[in-house]
C-alpha cells in the first residue's frame, strides 16, 4: 500500500537534503541543483538512445555501469554541454569534480546532468562558483528548489513522493522531474531524479528502475524527438532501514509505488508539453503481439494530425486509424474500433457511429482518453500524449533567442 | 535535352484532354477533375503503403497491377471515400463505372482517385450527377481547371510540361499534382497524374515511373504522415510516335525529363506544405551506406524541432545534430559537419564557426539547404522539406469544420 505525499519531493526521502539556486547559466531564473545523500547510496539510471550524447550523459552512464555508488547529483540547466567536443567532456568532469571536492566525496560519487541549449560552450566557471553558493543551502526541504533549478521551458515545476507500507515498516520514494521539449517515447526522454530511503542491492535496483521507465516515460510524446541529453536515475540510501529483497512481495508493492512515481511524472511531462493544453491516454487494446500495440500507441501519440486534430477539438478518428494503418503494426482496418472515454466513435467494418456534440465536449476536456481496438489479438498498451498548438511553435521558433 | 513548357500541364500533351468543374462535393471550389486520352494507354502507378487504404486506391491499383491500359483518370476532391467499407468500395465502383459508359469505354480503362475528409461517406450521386457536366467540356485546355478541381488545402495550383528532345522527334511530359497535407517521404504522398505522348511499353513504364517517384515523392516530407488515399500515375498514349526503349540514350533522357518533372511537382508540394513558408533542401552527404544517408534526411524532414527552428530563421545546428544521432543510422557525432547554403556552420570535433547573422540572412530566405556531412562513408541523398509554422496547426486544428 503506498500514498502521494502533499509538496512532496527528493526531499522527502530520510537522509537526503537538496538546493536549487541561480548561478548565471540562465539570464535570470534558478539554473543549478544538487541533491546530496547522507550515506553512499546504490543507483540505476537510464539514459538516452541519441547517438549525440551530451558529456555529462557518457560520464553519468559510466559511473551506473560500473556499478558505483553515488552521493550526489549535480544538475544545471540552460546548457546541454551537448555537442561540445572534447572541451565539453573536461568543462563536465570538472563540474563533477569540484562537487566532489567540496563535498569530501570521490568524483565518481558524483552524478553529473544538463539541460538546455546544445552546442554552446558550458560556462563551467559559472557553475562552480555556484557551488560555493548552494552547498551551505542544502537542506531537507531543498526539494521544491531543486525542482525548480531544473526546468527549461516547463511552466510548472515537477515533483512527487510516495509513502510505501511494506512488512518491515515504510519506506519513501521522492521524486523530481523536468521536460518540455524533445519528448518521445524511447527511453528516459527527460530528467528525473528519484531518491528513495529504502535498501535496495545494486543487483536488482537496476531492473526495478528499467521495469518502471519502459511503462511510464517510454510510453509518452510530446513531439516525436529523443534529446542528447535525457536520464532518468534512481538512488537508493537505505536510510529507512526497509530492505527490498527480489521475489518477495514488499518487492511487488515497492515497484507499484515506483511505477506509480514514474507514471505520474511521465503524464505531468506530458500534461506541461510544450504548448499542450490537453493530456490524452491512448489505450491501444487486443493487438496481434506486444510490440504491434507499442507501435500503434506510439505512431498515434507521435501523429501531428491526430495531435493538431485533438488540439481542435475535431473527433477526426480518421486521422487516428489513419496513424494505425501507417504504423508498421499488423492491423486489420476494418477490425478497427475507436471510442472517446466511454463514447463509441467508430464499430469495426467502419461503422461510423459518432456523435459529434458528445465528442467534441470530451475533446475540449483537459484530459480524455482514446481508446483503439485493433480487434486482432490480445496485447495491449497504454501511451500518453499531448495535443499540438500554436503555442508549440511559438515556443520553438525562436527558442534560443 | 528538355526544356520546361510555361503554364504546361497534363494537356500539354497531344491526345490528352481534361477538365475540371464544381458538382457539389465541396462547398463551393471545383471539386471534380477527368483527364482522357484520345486512345489506350499503358500505364504506370506508385500507391500509399498505409495499411489504410481508401476505395479508390484499391480499384486503381489493381488496374496497374494486371498491366490493363487506361483512357482516363476521374478524380475527385473533398472527400477521400477511405474508411467508407464496403459501401465505399460500391460508391467507388460506381463512380467508375458511370464514367466509363458515359465515356464509351471499359470500367477497367478508368482509374479513379479521391481526396479530402476520411470516413465520410462518398456523396457519389453529385459526382455522377457532374458527369454530365464535365464530359461535354473536356477540352485540349482543361489541365489548369483539373489542376484546380483536385486541390484541397493548397494555396496553389499545380502543373508542369517538359518538352523532351530525343534522336527521333519530340515528346511532351505533362503533370498536375496536390499536397499539402499528410505528406510523408514515403511512396506517392500525394496525388500526381503524368501524362506523355511518348509511346511507352508497359514493360517498362512502371520501372521508369517507380525509379523517379524514389528520387522525388519519396523524398519529401511536410509532416511525416502518409496518407490513405496517395497516388501518382503515369499514361502514355504514343499519340507523338515516339518511342522509348529500354537501353538507349533517348531512354536516359527521357527519364531525366520526367524525373526533372516529378521533383518540380515535389518540390511545389512541398513549399505549398500547410503553412509552409520556406523549402528547404536537405542534403546529406557521405553516409556509409544509402540507407543511412535516406534515415538522416528523413529525420532531419520530420523533426518538428528542426522545422520550427527553421521557422523562426534559428541557427539551431544542434537539433539538426540531434535529429541525425536519432535517425538510426550509423553516425559519428564528432564527425558531423553542417552548412547552410555555403555557410559552414559546424566542423568536425563540434568546431562551431557560426555567423549568427549570416546565417539568418541565408533561413530568412524563402528557398535554402541545409548540408550535413556525416564523414563516414561516400553515399549521399537529398530530400526536401518545408518549415513548421502556427499556420500548419491552425489549418489542422479544425480542418473538418
Amino acid at each position: 500500500v503506498f500514498q502521494f505525499v502533499s509538496n512532496g519531493s527528493v526531499t522527502s526521502v530520510k537522509g537526503i537534503k537538496a538546493a536549487g539556486i541561480f548561478c548565471g547559466v540562465k539570464k535570470r531564473k534558478k539554473d543549478l541543483a544538487l541533491i546530496v545523500s547522507d550515506s553512499l547510496c546504490s543507483v540505476a539510471g537510464t539514459f538516452t538512445l541519441n547517438k549525440v550524447k551530451a558529456a555529462p550523459i557518457v560520464i553519468s552512464k559510466e559511473i551506473v555501469k560500473q556499478n558505483g555508488k553515488v552521493k550526489a547529483v549535480l544538475v544545471n540547466s540552460g546548457n546541454a554541454n551537448a555537442c561540445t567536443g572534447e572541451e565539453g567532456r573536461l568543462d563536465a568532469l570538472k563540474m563533477q569534480k569540484e562537487c566532489a571536492d567540496k563535498l569530501g566525496v570521490k568524483p565518481s560519487e558524483v552524478l553529473i546532468s544538463s539541460t538546455g541549449v546544445i552546442g554552446q560552450k558550458l560556462p563551467v566557471e559559472k557553475i562552480i562558483a555556484g557551488l560555493d553558493k548552494i552547498i551551505p543551502l542544502l537542506s531537507e526541504k531543498g526539494g521544491i528548489d531543486a525542482a525548480n533549478a531544473i526546468i527549461t521551458t516547463d511552466k510548472k515545476i515537477k515533483s512527487f513522493a510516495v509513502k510505501v507500507q511494506l512488512s518491515k515498516g515504510e519506506t519513501t520514494i521522492g521524486s523530481i522531474c523536468k521536460g518540455s521539449g524533445m519528448i518521445m517515447p524511447n527511453m528516459a526522454t527527460m530528467l528525473a531524479f528519484i531518491t528513495t530511503d529504502a535498501k535496495i542491492d545494486q543487483s536488482i535496483i537496476q531492473k526495478l528502475l528499467t521495469s518502471c521507465v519502459n511503462e511510464s516515460f517510454n510510453k509518452i510524446s510530446v513531439d516525436g524527438e529523443t534529446s542528447t541529453n535525457d536520464m532518468v536515475t534512481l538512488m537508493a540510501n537505505g536510510a529507512s532501514g526497509v530492505e527490498i529483497l527480489k521475489g518477495t512481495k514488499d518487492y511487488k508493492e515497492y515497484e507499484s509505488a515506483l511505477m506509480a512515481v514514474c507514471k505520474e511524472m511521465a503524464k505531468t511531462i506530458v500534461s506541461d508539453g510544450e504548448g499542450a493544453t490537453k493530456l490524452i491516454q491512448v489505450n491501444v487494446t487486443n493487438a496481434k503481439t506486444q510490440a504491434d500495440a507499442n507501435l500503434v500507441g506510439r505512431a498515434i501519440s507521435n501523429s501531428p494530425l491526430v495531435k493538431t486534430a485533438l488540439n481542435g477539438g475535431d473527433a477526426n478518428w480518421g486521422r487516428i486509424v489513419s496513424a494505425a494503418g501507417n504504423s508498421g503494426a499488423d492491423v486489420i482496418p476494418e477490425k478497427i474500433s475507436v471510442s472517446f472515454n466511454d463514447l463509441a466513435v467508430l464499430k469495426p467494418n467502419f461503422e461510423i457511429v459518432l456523435d459529434e456534440k458528445k465528442a467534441f465536449k470530451i475533446l475540449s476536456q483537459p484530459e480524455f482518453s482514446v481508446n483503439v481496438d485493433l480487434n486482432v489479438g490480445k496485447e495491449s498498451s497504454t501511451w500518453w500524449t499531448c495535443d499540438f498548438s500554436e503555442e508549440y511553435i511559438k515556443i520553438n521558433a525562436d527558442y534560443r533567442t
